[in-house]
């Protein structure tokens, strides 16, 4: 999602030009250009598809909204599953219209996940919860912190629900770093993606994430968390930008990349 | 500021007309129209002014801009004194130009509490940390959780510094209501403050906050968590809202106590 702007043929070259040999996808990109033809495309290129986003928004309390989610997250398996990567990242959902019930939203997750993980778990896929900034707690997700998501995760098996930790998320939250600790002790440190905060804003805050080094973010200090905590896995860039995605996609994932290189790497 | 299109002596007249007897200030208002000016207004209209806002912005590293900010925070403490509240609401600061380090922000903000807590003391005005949203952690206020405030807080005397519980700040943190509970058993709930979450944000998140009743937050459920910590202090109602301050002032305010009693008395 960083470099939508690109196709997938053109996303796989660039990879390759860069030496970029690991990819996070999106579903609806994947699904536009074809789910089998995505699978094809990547192996061909000798990319690893690190996870896919986005299963989740699990939070209806109307009956066939709700398993019309719940099919959709099966399909949603089944396409990790054929891109074989081992991790579906969720977005877990906001409040149902005219609710003002967190609780009970955080409950039907939980209900949802009972289900989810055994069939995920079938199929090789691992859940990530991903604990979204407060900032969308009403409208996109009601689980905010990693400490939320664990508390729902840790009633699974790790090998069935873990978390994803992102940086653009949970930078601001001094109880993270000890959170970090709990879910890597426990092995349910499923992704780690990378965005900087930068700020204004803008209208509907989901297209501002800051480019690696332009905001915030102490990035090698949290990277520094996650493999304190053990977690040995990709490591994601995952931007929202309208500024980036203004631009030519190639140029941004060279200078992401390069970004990467400065500030991530040790 | 809910209704800050109203001049104060209209604001006067307009709370006089609704048997509005408590009224929260700013001091840019207050500074525009003259403090002694004021003072005199809502003495003569038999208002009680209940806090002012803001003193804080205490995480600058520069010398002089830090020093800046001690004068102008002893300023606010007087003017506070002078309009006859006791408490004086501080949004503590973001990060300096260039800083990463949250922690060390906050360690600058304990510094000038130290300083600052004496002084208002001698002059009967308590200090009150107001976490704010974490969406304004980098550039408004470090302090993004009830918890963080309290652990501030509690290194000085309940007398000189507690808290402000605003819902639109703590709405979606399932903490906040034990951390009410620890605030209120030490007498640190200095006041409480009502508004509403409604998305989409605006740009710049700062003129967003929902009308009562409007959004995603329970506020009876909110004041029963200060009630039960003991809190029987004024309710605040602070709306930074574009589309209610285009409209006319004494309409909002009558639209505003009417939500009140819709929304928030039992």
């Amino acid at each position: 999602m960083t470099v939508r702007q690109l196709s997938m043929p053109e996303l796989a070259d660039a990879c390759g030009q860069l030496g970029i040999t690991h990819v996070g996808l999106w579903r609806e990109p994947v699904q536009a250009y074809g789910l089998q033809a995505t699978a094809e495309l990547v192996r061909d290129a000798g990319l690893t598809v690190t996870t896919l986003c986005r299963g989740g928004f699990l939070t209806a309390i109307d009956p066939k909204e709700r398993a019309g989610a719940m099919e959709d997250n099966r399909r949603a398996v089944d396409e990790a599953a054929t891109l074989g990567t081992s991790v579906l990242v969720l977005v877990s959902g906001g409040l149902p219209t005219g609710s003002r019930d967190l609780h009970g939203a955080r409950e039907r997750i939980a209900d949802a996940l009972g289900e989810l993980g055994p069939y995920a778990e079938e199929r090789g896929v691992k859940l990530a919860i991903e604990p979204l900034h407060p900032m969308y707690a009403s409208d996109r997700c009601v689980v905010s912190t990693l400490a939320q998501a664990l508390d729902l995760a840790e009633r699974f098996p790790a090998r069935q629900v873990g978390v994803a930790v992102d940086t653009y998320h949970v930078w601001w939250d001094d109880t993270a770093p000890a959170q970090i600790a709990r879910a890597g002790a426990a092995g349910r440190i499923h992704t780690f993606q990378l965005a900087d905060w930068t700020t204004p804003l803008p209208q509907g805050v989901l297209t501002g994430r800051g480019q690696l080094g332009d905001g915030a973010v102490d990035l090698r200090e949290w990277q520094g968390y996650v493999e304190a905590a053990g977690y040995t896995g990709a490591i994601e860039v995952e931007l929202f930008n309208d500024g980036l995605w203004a631009r030519d996609g190639r140029e941004v994932l060279a200078e992401t990349a390069g970004r990467f290189l400065e500030h991530v790497v040790r």
